[in-house]
């Protein structure tokens, strides 16, 4: 019995040691640094059964922002590009539209010209391209998008444009017992189309802005119909909200990029106990883009400002990251 | 090598019938009948590797109503007891209540006088008992409630009233692969006050009617304010739009007991592939109580009318469950 006991406990300690080993291989494209230090040492605080930072399963929530943060943004946001490639394939349909605002800037690439019809004409342009159709039918148009579109900078499907970094990030939380979501600026059905097969995040973990759905009949058979009114806009102040509503609980860990995350990370790092928040800095020009005070597209100035003195960990994109991309060498 | 292999499948096998048999003792509080068969062969087909109904893990979300269905709601909805509790709690702080409806009929426990007021006065009281706090100081509030309060009939606490046949089933599902998922008519904060103690079931996956928040700091802290607005109406028509925003994908399983569930399984059993609707029949006046087509709570007519041709399973309570209530011996 007692050398039963003491094999047990050696086996024990061996697997718990290898655990660790395996948490640091699952990291690959991070760099030997602090900011996977502080990932690999938080992870390990929350999990440890007996520990005093240990936290039950229940609730190892993590949520990252996407854009920017699990998926490039530039030159414009994805979903920018979506729209503007369903102006053109809608247009047939409406010929107004080529003398019309903001169409005829959408249908010219003009996005200057698009931004000039300030938020009356961006909501247009949502319930010209995100309404009028079921969830079904939305659902396929984004992964027909997706198929077909190619990214203006690395003539690559888009979906091919996310981060090795978070990709394995995700899953280490996973295999960690984290339940990862998705809380994004981004239109929640938008994303959904891709979430699951690309970041392993089901529809039911996508937490995003949404225009209004209604329930009804069409000759006998349900459908859920897309509305062209904003109903939920989860961006800055907003994300603590969204993460209210749809999740209930506050989260463990935060991953953002932008000031529009901040608040995210604010609310996320308030809490009780421990906790964790990382901001994905973009200095790296030579593999993806360098931009962050004085962008208009995920611009980054509080957090950086703010960030280090509320113990959030600043990821260089450059120096933290071995890889960006899924197709880096 | 052969016999390994011959070993294996055996063993298979034997881990096959014993899985069967623990599936028929995981609902020991369901009597042997139509309804408990039919639940019990709907799981098989859909988890049977192979098969021409199975459905992988990711599909397999199950919806579940709460008032009536997994919990009493009689002689009133808990959460209306909830109210008037809150109400009398409340009023030193509001000495003019006295004399003001609604508030004058529900420290009377007055509920017809209450109802006279209409939705004006309901959504008085909502705004009066539900918001005005932050989240935390919400789930505070209920929590305190639901420990302290005792239902009228029986004396006990009311999350004693939850239905032993629907807790087996929860767990049954859950452990075939199935994300379990409150949908109801009920406050979302309300019910995620108790439903992974009582249910099994994490905030997260409680989705349900809601009042708008906001994020702000008080002195520097965030918080999550509650406002005196209602934000969504999770019932009837709303429980399929419900479904949409917050789990994004259709469910396989739904289960109700009255005409507020009844497009959330139209919409779940009118799906491709292999659906389940099930609803609750309070016929058991003795053990619960005895209502459907006249009742103005729970009210259940369409469903009683409609349901069997669309193939819905109607479970009476009377018949089909041997005990109704965990403390029934």
């Amino acid at each position: 019995m007692r050398l039963n006991l003491l094999s047990a406990v050696a086996l024990t300690a061996a697997i718990a040691v290898s655990s660790v080993a395996a948490a640091a291989d699952a990291l690959p494209s991070w760099k030997d640094g602090k900011a996977k230090q502080a990932i690999v040492q938080f992870v390990k605080q929350v999990t440890t059964k007996g520990g005093s930072k240990f936290v039950p399963l229940a609730e190892r929530i993590a949520v990252f922002d996407n854009d920017g943060t699990l998926w490039g943004e530039q030159p414009m946001y994805f979903q920018a590009a979506f729209v503007l490639d369903r102006v053109k394939a809608l247009a047939p349909k409406y010929p107004e539209w080529k003398e019309k605002e903001p169409f005829k800037s959408a249908l010219a690439g003009d996005l200057k010209g698009v931004a000039a019809g300030g938020e009356k004409g961006l909501l247009e342009l949502v319930a010209a391209t995100h309404a009028d159709t079921t969830s079904e039918e939305f659902e396929k148009a984004v992964k027909d998008w997706l198929a077909a579109a190619k990214h203006p900078r690395f003539n690559r499907p888009y979906t091919d444009l996310v981060y090795q970094p978070m990709l394995e990030l995700l899953a280490f939380l996973r295999a960690n017992g984290f339940k990862t979501y998705i809380v994004s600026g981004g239109g929640v059905e938008f994303i959904r189309a891709f979430s699951e097969k690309v970041y392993g995040v089901p529809p039911e973990q996508v937490v995003g802005s949404s225009i209004k759905v209604k329930y009804e009949l069409r000759d006998g058979k349900p459908v859920i119909a897309r509305l062209p009114e904003i109903d939920f806009i989860d961006d800055k102040a907003g994300k603590p909200v969204g993460i209210q509503k749809f999740i209930g609980r506050r989260p463990l860990m935060a991953f953002g990029n932008s000031d529009g995350d901040f608040e995210m990370l604010e609310w996320t790092t308030s809490g009780p106990g421990p906790r964790f928040g990382l901001l994905v800095h973009h200095d790296d020009a030579v593999r993806e883009w360098a931009y962050d005070r004085e962008s208009h597209v995920g611009r980054l100035k509080r957090g950086l400002d703010e960030g280090p003195q509320r113990g959030w960990v600043i990821a260089s994109m450059k120096s933290d990251w071995r890889r960006v991309f899924p197709f880096d060498k």
